[in-house]
């Protein structure tokens, strides 16, 4: 295939299946929302040796989100197994710690079917403070903290997803390859439910499974 | 104590040993080694949940890098026995992944004496395509990869450090302590060796040891 | 009217009548063509003193633009007799000059009706090597430039618009009124075809007409 | 000369006089600093059709500024003629209308020796409700606005300055001269006294003095 003069050599990719949960992250403003969410998907590249993948899905407006403040939806992926240890972690040290933040389920916006239902109690942090509370037709716990109140719904959706769909691009130069990499990940931003986790968006250092030399290597440089 | 008509209340502040590295990332830009450390000091804002602390200590300039490029250095905070894994899992995953970037010790640079040294072995990936060089004086590993080639030294010192030292702001309501609390975050930011981990370098729910009504929670809201 | 416990005055608000042109700045990546849209509509608050009113409309995606490439839409106002001038000036020494962009008129993807057409004719720099071609069905001028080629349409829609619209926030205090403002303008960020053009949309020094005191002064502090 | 494999040519470069002056803007935190200092450098990339060229020359962190908050040193340059009114128009436009910011005169700590004095008699705004105030030494005017009180200088230092000292940047394609030229940016951007006005602080458009075929045009595509 060409495109604008570019040969697109359609083969294959590298993918792996996953499991993804989508918590949407609002705030008082739409940056504090945004520092909260990048918190929340760091450490997230590759589950090689991070504990997820995780990235930014999209801005959520103040009209789409429950609470009518400006939010973040997030993907979480990881193994089934893994996933709720993940959704709690990142929820609890990177959202809840965070000022004005609440957090509600947003996978059944953007699926039509949930496949798992992940429980991520957070309200005991309340210590019996905490209570029930109905927020835009969502049941959330309200939790007193230092700075306020912290606000979260306790079961988010969870479905199978995609971890890959990669593609090379070939480039005359490094810095030719790299800056067309970044038109690609502006491109794919704009694709709902698509996170492209590593840094920038970007993956330099693709790798192959195992290793010719070093027997103990799972993933080594690719050739 | 007064200060510009505040009274600040010098009482005791919680706080915990730790160990902390400080690797430097430099990057073809300042914004490629920003985007770099920004995802490696991601999910990192306390160990109850956190695999580890970690955030940018400060810019470092082309003049004071080996390589003669923008960089930022990081600060990995971790117990004596994970801070290894942490460093290694956080270059590997979010540093010798990003474009373009190189990683070199920066603790020499800013203490008297380093206590630990850490082995942080990448080369392996490098699959025996890989060699030692020497740059800015340094011994680092050269890493063929998909995007060029990743610079690596192998070696990070480590020292004891303080994971602590809060301060509460009280404020006539959420929004002015919230604002008082950035303003705080931003002179911290110049202090030279400390980082401030939370989302916007705020903790919104500090906490109490333990739970008075849930006995299995380490800890709970403060009262 | 009460609106989540907020009592809001609807009394009146200032405003003035003004001419608007819409141009769409593209550019290889979404940073490029930002940084360019935010030095296109700089020093543009106010026309008491700026030379033109202006500011970032909204994101327009790959898949919107005439050159499928990411863009920003801008406004830019002032009175019928100053408009053309000030795109003119505003696309040559802030477009023209940024790296890989292109201009498209972007009015008319937005209003029912143009008013008046601006003639923008930058392809005399070209001094004679510059040449017409067509862009997503736009007639646009391909002018080699040092850095490569700028594409741009020399005709630009222009509409009557309202320079105005404000309302004041009332506050507990000065941080809590701050950052209400911040909530306004994120909220206001998703309405098409509306800019805030004050420093972070904000404005802090509302004016009344005149002066009693400084009687050559056409304006000052509001009572 | 080479320089890391890279061959410079040390010929000539255009250059032109002009005149500098160089406020500091402060604010409750850096992020507001920034957002009116932005603001007020836009719309300044060259004077062949911009009223000014300004841009942000550095950080000032809170110890070194009069009022102890974070700040951005900004340089506005013009023609002698034409620098306090630019000066005038680009402080009361877009740092008096900023929420929470303060102006003073940041010349005087980076220059041996001040040239002129340019009077910036922003306290008219007050309408007589302003007062005399003393701030870290300095002498200003406290203005009452709507969202409290802005705090100025009055009389900025002017010296001569050169507009130009540029370079080309020769590479293999497009997109490796651009990373080159962003390079170079982010290291010029450690210079003290220098600032890169153009977008991104590139120009992509160089040109040549009047042109072969448009005799009405004072500037074209360089050749």
């Amino acid at each position: 295939m060409e495109l604008n003069g570019v040969t697109i050599d359609d083969t294959y990719a590298e993918a792996f299946p996953t499991w993804v949960a989508r918590p949407v992250i609002t705030a008082v403003t739409e940056e504090w929302a945004y520092k909260a969410a990048v918190e929340a998907v760091g450490f997230a590249t590759s589950t090689i040796g991070c504990p997820a993948e995780a990235g930014i899905d999209c801005f959520v407006s103040p009209d789409e989100t429950p609470d009518g403040r400006p939010g973040y939806a997030i993907l979480i992926c990881a193994s089934k197994k893994k996933l709720k240890e993940q959704v709690v972690e990142r929820l609890a040290e990177c959202i809840l710690t965070a000022p004005t933040t609440a957090v509600f389920d947003g996978l059944a916006d953007v699926v039509a079917e949930v496949q798992e239902k992940l429980p991520v109690k957070l309200h005991f942090f309340g210590d019996g403070y905490e209570e029930k509370r109905e927020v835009g037709g969502r049941t959330v716990w309200a939790i007193p903290i230092m700075e306020g109140e912290y606000i979260g719904e306790e079961e988010f959706g969870a479905i199978k997803g995609v971890a890959g769909g990669n593609f090379f691009i070939m480039g005359e130069n490094q810095m030719a390859a790299l800056v067309a990499a970044q038109a690609a990940v502006d491109a794919i931003g704009g694709v709902p439910g698509v996170i492209t986790p590593f840094p920038g968006g970007i993956v330099a250092s693709g790798s192959k499974i195992g290793s010719k030399k070093y027997k103990f290597m799972g993933a080594s440089t690719n050739e």
